[in-house]
């Protein structure tokens, strides 16, 4: 019985990791499409948008079905809980990836960034690369010990949305009030996407000591 | 042994219906904070998203035990799970009214809407109102023929939304690009806050029905 269990675990686990591979070439993705324009790489995020989403639905059914046969309690019942969040969480990711996505889509044959915002956008698109890159090493290694450098690229993914908000609110701001809404959003969407990869690495990291980490 | 178990729903059932109470008037006040500059409506927003918190960590700790002690598999166990997805919707409506009443004590003393903006602005706090006093319903009462009528609400908030972009983007617009992000901020939070709601409708109609609601 035992073994059944881990290795529904296992499977389990490993959709996980698909999941967190595809929200990570999602962004990454979304990020080419903005700065260079391209809409074969946006649509290419709108449709994985779809495997992500259905990847959702079926690990949380994977999960449910575990809790019901297996009626696991303490520990193994929080890792279970845990589990279902922690799709929530990625799924939510892939949402964020498809609404960057959108916004090079409506902006196409433009690129949706101006020059000048360039920099921190392609800034912002690396700090979530190399974010969810460690978020996938803890999914997978469960290293741990990534904990930390997970919440530093966090901060240093606050600090680019004040960067944009800072450049949009320049004087020298010349692009109007329709690329500054796009920056604004485009910085609420890459800030909410780092915000989820940290909530699973802390899921994550629930999963392998027993314990909460600090926020 | 069902005795207990039924009571402990009910109770859960209770905090429930207190949590959707709370970030109705959360919003309600993050409305008003915005619309009249009110400093202290702003700061007892923020003071209520902690109490939010708090009950929402105790209701699905208490869920937890409920799985944890009960062992329910099949529908009852879907009700436990759809109820610690529902109160994490809950959680993040609070949160959405902390950003709203966040705007309002950034702005003050002045009000962060300017004039041509309070008339969509408070549009979308009585859409807001009004939607999360008919998910409150069905909640407490779970009349689940509200159903159609929240996701009706959703799209006027949508639509809202997309009024409150035709107004900052027109060439009259003469408030400048902070208050154009203002807006664009405020909108998003809007229309979060609405969708959250609607989630938090259909994960009820799915407790009392056993059937998902159609998208």
């Amino acid at each position: 019985m035992r073994d059944v269990y881990h290795d529904e675990l296992d499977d389990i686990g490993k959709g996980v990791i698909e999941m967190t591979n595809l929200v990570a070439i999602a962004m990454d993705r979304a990020t080419s499409a903005l700065l260079d324009a391209n809409l074969a790489q946006a649509e290419a995020v709108m449709a994985a948008d779809k495997r992500i989403d259905t990847l959702r639905t079926d690990l949380e059914e994977r999960t449910f079905q575990v809790i019901s046969r297996q009626q696991p309690v303490a520990t193994d019942l929080r890792v279970l809980i845990s589990t279902i969040h922690l799709t929530a969480d990625l799924e939510r990711m892939g949402d964020l990836a498809d609404h960057v996505a959108k916004i090079a889509r409506l902006r196409f044959p433009e690129s949706a960034v101006p020059e000048e915002a360039r920099d921190v956008i392609s800034q912002m698109g690396e700090v979530a690369r190399s974010l969810v890159t460690k978020v996938a090493d803890v999914v997978d290694g469960r290293d741990i010990a990534l904990a930390q450098a997970i919440e530093a690229e966090d901060d240093s993914m606050d600090a680019l949305r004040r960067k944009l908000f800072t450049l949009v609110l320049s004087p020298n701001w010349s692009r109007g009030t329709e690329a500054a809404i796009d920056m604004t959003l485009l910085g609420r969407y890459y800030e909410r996407y780092a915000d989820h990869a940290v909530a699973v690495a802390r899921h994550t990291i629930f999963i392998v000591t027993g314990r909460r980490p600090e926020h």
